[in-house]
């Protein structure tokens, strides 16, 4: 499916994660352009992480090429919907294209664009409504009969890189001949047609772990893999958004990498909270999972080569265990490691 | 209001942990029978605690007295209807009761119950349901201007005491010459009329921080108590429902009080897991709340008077903070703890 993201004045900040995820990576669609009118004119791979994509950003709907839908790739904190988003999306009903949403703001609730929408036929997809009660599952046990690990990708912040890590990691697991699942848990996984996974946010609560479960064990009976890697939300010590304890209870983690950015100064949309220190992730990852943990991933945000280095060759004395920058190094010692550990 | 709880079936159990919230506490109904044959004729104070409260156990509702509704009084483990029950509610509705039910299965949506209400004129509260959007909250930090200290009453399993026990300590609180308030966050303690509070289960992951930080700085806006005492939800370390993260981070928790029961062999609903020894959720819950707990609160299931002292000396001892069971010995130890520590 041939899709437009609308990413605009946020395509390359911690807000624009759901344009990088379907830059990055999709099996459902086919990015033909990102719309932010700040970055016109640039390969929209090449302002994320240097490699050059073949996907034009563009400074408008007007200039996009023709695609069969337009997808809203900011995450906004409150996951509201901006407002100077809304006559883009009116006017892309206008040329007929459906429209896929991510954020808690309901397009199909919206009193403009859901009439009009309707009227035209054209569909709108909220990736992060509830889902009815009837499709959600509570927690059995049946996790037991998953013979393979499973890995969580977990945080000490939110936007750190968790999902691509996670990716990567499946990626080299299955370079080094191991069959390795992805399992997602957040809305850019689902639009990247993540064959298995949920959208952790939109849960309630007591149906959380549940839910995990019932995807790690879908996709341990359909694949019978060596490896199942879930991806995580939130952060273990994030004070707003604590996260990882329902996936390491619902997936039962035989093994966690943590994901650290070393040089963020304050935590993702929260000037107010310093990034504190790994050590206090890294103890409840361990004491919750009952392992210890089988990496740590490093996010390079506002460090260079040479200082990350010294901190990574740090922490892997620290905690011995492999640590790596999976953007600059790739994830070889994360994935020797599991491969170590578990075979 | 004058409400007839039925808990056919359960009395007494785990499962009728709404119907023993209504006996023994309330400020919305005044509870004038429960509906259980297995125990007809016994007084439901009499049953729960050995307190008699004048409350007759019936048979069933042709033997209640009037009331204004039904409350459906059981917490089944997957949030759904018994079926034996939905006969009993359509006779209700026959009677001119409205119905209450804080299960996940919702009244609202039943195609028998929701025309026959409609049809009657007569309301049906799922208290259990999600709420629209617009009235929940994200996290945002001002639960930084909380100036009292927030204590939290968290598990080492579901269905352990924990609701009774921040009872019992904001009463205690209160009996020793200070401000207490409680802030609920299960559908009991809603039921109960619980000013300050949520119901934790039925809110979106992305939500929980944010309710919670809401009610608790309402409680402190409006009251500008000594001490506020939350209810947990769930499990420290249970496999299946882990809680009490969330509550430690919105509410900025100073203060743990863990409640356990030793003498409970496997884990509330599930006999496959085995209950653990609480160091484990211990040292998680000083890790995440950056405290000391505050003291251990015990469940007597299954242990004699003579057990639960040596039990309780031992955690004294091995954990340095006051044990106690608040149901045989009061809360007063936790109390003079918390005041020796915070004033």
């Amino acid at each position: 499916v041939r899709a437009v993201v609308l990413c605009e004045g946020h395509f390359g900040d911690a807000n624009g994660k759901t344009a990088h995820g379907l830059v990055r990576y999709g099996e459902r669609f086919e990015v033909v352009a990102v719309i932010d009118s700040t970055l016109a004119g640039r390969d929209a791979g090449e302002v994320l992480d240097g490699t050059r994509r073949g996907i034009p950003i563009v400074p408008s709907l007007d200039a996009a090429p023709i695609a069969e839908c337009l997808i809203v790739g900011v995450a906004t904190d409150g996951g509201r919907l901006p407002p100077e988003y809304r006559p883009v999306l009116l006017a892309a009903l206008d040329r007929g294209l459906h429209l896929v949403c991510g954020l808690h703001e309901k397009l199909n609730e919206d009193p403009e664009i859901a009439p009009k929408a309707r009227a035209k036929g054209l569909t709108l997809e909220d990736a992060r409504a509830t889902p009815p009660i009837e499709e959600m599952h509570f927690f059995t046990g049946e996790i037991d009969e998953v013979a393979c690990p499973t890995i969580a990708v977990l945080g000490t912040d939110s936007a750190i890189g968790k999902r691509t890590t996670a990716r990567l990691l499946v990626q080299g697991l299955r370079d080094a001949g191991k069959k390795a699942v992805f399992v997602g848990t957040g809305q850019t996984a689902r639009l990247q047609g993540a064959k298995y996974g949920l959208i952790l946010d939109r849960i309630p609560n007591d149906f959380l772990t549940g839910e995990i479960e019932h995807q790690v064990v879908r996709a341990w009976r359909d694949e019978k893999p060596d490896f199942i890697v879930i991806e995580g939300q939130g952060g273990i010590t994030h004070p707003a958004y604590p996260g990882g304890y329902e996936i390491i209870c619902g997936a039962r983690v035989k093994g966690v990498v943590l994901m650290h950015a070393p040089g963020r100064p304050t935590l993702d949309g929260f000037p107010q909270y310093t990034m504190e220190d790994p050590e206090r992730a890294v103890r409840i990852c361990e004491l919750m999972s009952g392992h210890p943990i089988a990496g740590i991933a490093l996010n390079h945000e506002n460090v260079d080569h040479a200082v990350l280095g010294r901190i990574a060759a740090a922490y892997r004395q620290r905690f011995d265990v492999p640590v790596c920058d999976p953007l600059w190094d790739g994830v070889k010692p994360l994935v020797d490691g599991l491969i170590g550990r578990f075979s």
